[in-house]
């Protein structure tokens, strides 16, 4: 498919630029009689919200959604799903060089060369705000898979050379980097003060974990579980790595070491470790599915910067105004909306599997 | 679209199974016209093919392709092309445990947990011999890719600890292990030896990287360049992680030394470095395009492991027979053809990324 | 793809209920450069508006379009083109037994069957407001088109059982019907005022013509253009028939009197008749497209019908309120939009058909 | 998706050309555990085989079929299913003027417009003979709907000017026409014997009959059943309209007349009438569904007949080689297995249609 629609059952088709009039998506597929209401979502879009710390940009945005259609008393009605969030800050301004030269680590180039020209406004369709989309959407598949037990557990990893030790879910949302681990928080909290003394910014790592998700998910071969998490993951912007389990770790091991062994545990096959992050062939294999996007730092800095104008004039570039100096900690539940819609679509296929299935799903209408 | 079929408007379906009686493809969307031949895909199933050296399987396979429609007179016609390998290889022989009980590392359990049960010889559909329709396609796409001048260099950049210190293109195809360093080449060999002496495997990394690659490739926001080749590459089985550029060294950079600052040469713009890997905002930028995947360990190897049976029994399992001790080298070209897959298939869509581009084309006719 | 997204390089995906918030469409794959401003999409929903005649609903909608994302200083940019109409009639009213029993010829019935529950608002999803996604969508696909030179000549062709005698283009957007006839116009109005006094409605066939269509468009063999042609017309509610040039008449012709002769003209091939409809083995042929879309009796009369509650009661339903006697007129702008849909896809997917204009078209970039 | 995949969940590609090597297809994501052989797919290709009656053409085909992979132990595994027919009829041949001039009705001229050149060998992939790839995939589905308890009546309604006037299914089989009337069947060959006496063809209707479909089918917008059935039995070569129930009767009926009740039988929902060919709103409704296909006459005659070379001559081309005189009996199981193919996967889409189901569906795993 490709574009902006993600998905087979159940996709999603978002739009919007930066400084348009909207953003939204499309939700498609989504089962009949699912309880949603505009609060579900907005409180996943507030873990994306600007203006929550002084690592974060000051743009003001409220980011309200609208749930246009789809939805009656309540319920979903199995028809697409419109929701909306206003663009409040679009007035007019100077966007001076921004529009005419090309900001290093920005798309500015590439979408003058796709398409001949581009909408300069704060990004336009390569911004953040994009994901705004993205996140609504996940929000409705989180909906789905908590029904189901399905539950994720989302975080950064690591901020700049700052890493966690330690996986405290309770923390994750008590810091203003999504870390499960105070300590590093507050590392991180002294590193990033540094970059942004020298105006220069940093990246890092988000980790997903998703528990609850039923062996047999995944259409190999090339809508394997771990090929469509992949493809959902490097989607987003700044991503430049997505990592299964051991991921790049696993070039180091022996088979002796990488492999998980088989065990019975209360009458149930297991495993004995998750090297291989949940997914087996590219099927879930009821362990905790585990996932690792690399985010590259944020590419707007004030420092002064070498590019040339859309011209061809070489020139030094100063980026005004203030920019998150990371990525990571807004990526956080970008991450986990690209999984759970990865994961739902997963689910509603898998649903046509077995021929045993079909028939009892069948004769029970 | 997911499940066995790959690609937008240049597509590909696979389809075989280890021991079946055949292994092939259906490539459908190919233009009409390009030259094309057994040969011409005989040589790129090759690079994948057993039996090359010490390090791979004894396993005897001719893999000799046939070309069943499609091309006429030497010629595409633009119909889909179907390719076939028949398996030599079909004797019937005693599987042993290996059809009941669960092999660590490898899609046995997924498989049954998904589809109730499965074709147990040789991986069935889950066997590397999976590859051979992707290869045989990918070779339709790189000679299309080669018309239009783009160029793939892909190689093994490590082997377990062992990795290259430079690349010489020439060296590449001199060793058994692709790798384009003839000396780490020969301490690769060293300790791979040491591997297969202790019944181990190892892991790797495969490197590609494209020139010639036009700027505008890749279609923002879920087909972007980067997120399909993601796909591409991890649906690969035994593929852990896929980068692009500097991957995960990038979360600890920093903006100023991340970031590909522009310049003019030759009166065209230019970029002062490839942090990016050719790819920004999902969209190529016109310069190199570089790839990694991370490859685990063979998971087949003939140490005793822990698994249990498909009726939950817990059971000590020896692998017999000959396995490679290592994926990567025979990954190389694998690799490379779900590249080639990508990139043809944003080639095309991006013929109508621009209207005064479609009216001129359209005026031509 | 199915369900709410139309075409694979020109995609539409609407959304929307009769009595929600607002309906649109996501218009996504439009090249970059197009001039675009919400008048030249207004000006197709004005054709399918109510309230126009005496022979079409009273209900009272200005559905002014709101274009929301995509368009830049009055050109598309390439990204997704968010088009949305607020529904101004949503009071809160006594839906009586619409509510709870289905109307004989509606799909209340089939949609509480699927989904469980129904938005039973003037028929939600199913109403025919939902065409107002596919005209914005069609009215952007019209204008590519129109920069092609490819023109549309769509109109009623019968009305009930009065039809047209011959085509008069300027008469079309004379009459209340679209017809290009001026003495049918009136025989319809004449059967109509008849069905009227009866409270009963009337169907009808619409045509469409397409000139100016290049030879070579379409896919086969399920890409066929008059496949999608006739995926795309029946999907609009009401169509029960769909066909292609001589349609059903080819049934009782022979050979010598179906096929289309070949003969040169001005230098160029051409066909001596149009029997085919302009669509040969599935590709246009260069000749005007010829499709017509059988459209049924509007299902709202205020008749008492016999039916069924969703409790399972028999019952006598009358429909209050006034409802349209007669679809066929405002189903000729629906109808047309399907097929500049149809086509527009059909010719961005012919872009690579040929290996020498793609060598040729990126040879010039 | 188009070209030559169809479906979204349970696809087919067909691949082959009318005198290459072989025809075949690949059906993917067909549910694992179906019992599955060679001869159910044979007795479907025997129903579109030649040479069974003289009013069929001589060419010697015997389509045998083989499964090269996707089936193991008798039983479908979930991968994909590879079919191939070898072409035994290859023979280097004279094709004489039909290699360099455009036969009237068929898609000589259109192909070569589309791609350069053609296979000019007994139509290429133009030929009738694509088919077989649809009929293997058709018997694939119709069993998976056999265990469902869905069944089939296809049969020609016409044959040229002669039409059935009742329905005995028993009849079916026992003439060459597939004419469920005995007494038509008889006129229908005195029909045959005329046209072919005057070297000329014919045309006719095929219908068919599905009973036992679950109400809830079908995904509006764009994926109604009426739509995908529409697309998938236009595409069949020959077909120049579809229509549903009443197709183009409606158009002359009244609201009150075309109009189906509801009452209850039995304690059941069901419908006093079956105008709409048993879907309403694109959805089906439980009661038969109902589909007629109008196919054009052989258009390969032996009369001369004016047409031009590709070089832009004009001449009179006589074409030699016996042919069917009429297309309508062999393609009534083509028009069956596309009806099944679709069918199938709207089935399978309609498995997450409900959240209430599909907690139920995973709930029970």
């Amino acid at each position: 498919m490709g574009k902006s629609t993600f998905g087979n059952t159940f996709t999603v088709t978002t739009w919007g630029e930066s400084h348009g009039k909207a953003l939204g998506a499309v939700i498609d597929g989504c089962p009949a009689g699912l309880s949603l209401c505009e609060e579900d979502i907005q409180k996943y879009l507030n873990r994306r919200k600007p203006g929550q710390s002084r690592f974060t940009t000051a743009r003001k945005e409220d980011d309200l959604v609208e749930i246009l259609s789809g939805v009656f008393e309540g319920r979903t009605t199995g028809t697409p799903i419109s929701i909306m969030v206003r663009n409040t800050d679009q007035r007019s301004r100077d966007y001076g060089n921004i529009a005419t030269s090309y900001r290093p680590g920005h798309a500015d180039y590439t979408f003058d060369q796709k398409y001949g020209f581009r909408d300069y406004r704060g990004g336009g369709r390569s911004s953040a705000r994009e994901t705004i989309g993205r996140v609504a959407a996940g929000a409705i598949a989180s909906k789905i898979l908590g029904e189901l037990g399905i539950r994720f557990c989302t975080y950064s990893k690591s901020i700049g050379s700052v890493s966690i030790s330690h996986i405290d879910p309770e923390e994750i949302n008590r810091n203003a980097f999504y870390m499960p681990d105070a300590e590093a928080a507050s590392k991180a909290a002294a590193y990033l003060e540094d970059c942004m003394s020298r105006k220069d910014s940093a990246g890092g790592v988000v980790e997903c974990r998703i528990t609850g998700v039923p062996a047999g998910l995944g259409d190999p071969v090339f809508g394997k579980l771990d090929a469509i998490l992949a493809q959902a993951v490097m989607s987003i912007g700044a991503v430049k790595a997505v990592e299964i389990g051991d991921g790049t770790a696993v070039t180091s091991l022996n088979g002796s070491t990488d492999n998980d062994g088989f065990c019975m545990k209360d009458g149930n096959i297991t495993k004995t470790s998750n090297h291989a992050g949940g997914i087996m062939g590219g099927i879930s294999d009821g362990s905790e599915i585990i996932l690792r996007a690399s985010i590259k730092p944020t590419p707007s800095i004030s420092q002064p910067q070498q590019t040339v104008s859309s011209a061809g004039e070489e020139l030094s570039l100063e980026i005004h105004g203030r920019h998150d100096p990371i990525i990571v900690p807004r990526a956080v539940v970008v991450v986990e909306s690209m999984c759970a819609l990865t994961i739902v679509d997963a689910l509603f296929s898998n649903m046509s599997a077995r021929m045993d299935r079909v028939k009892e799903f069948y004769s029970e209408l």
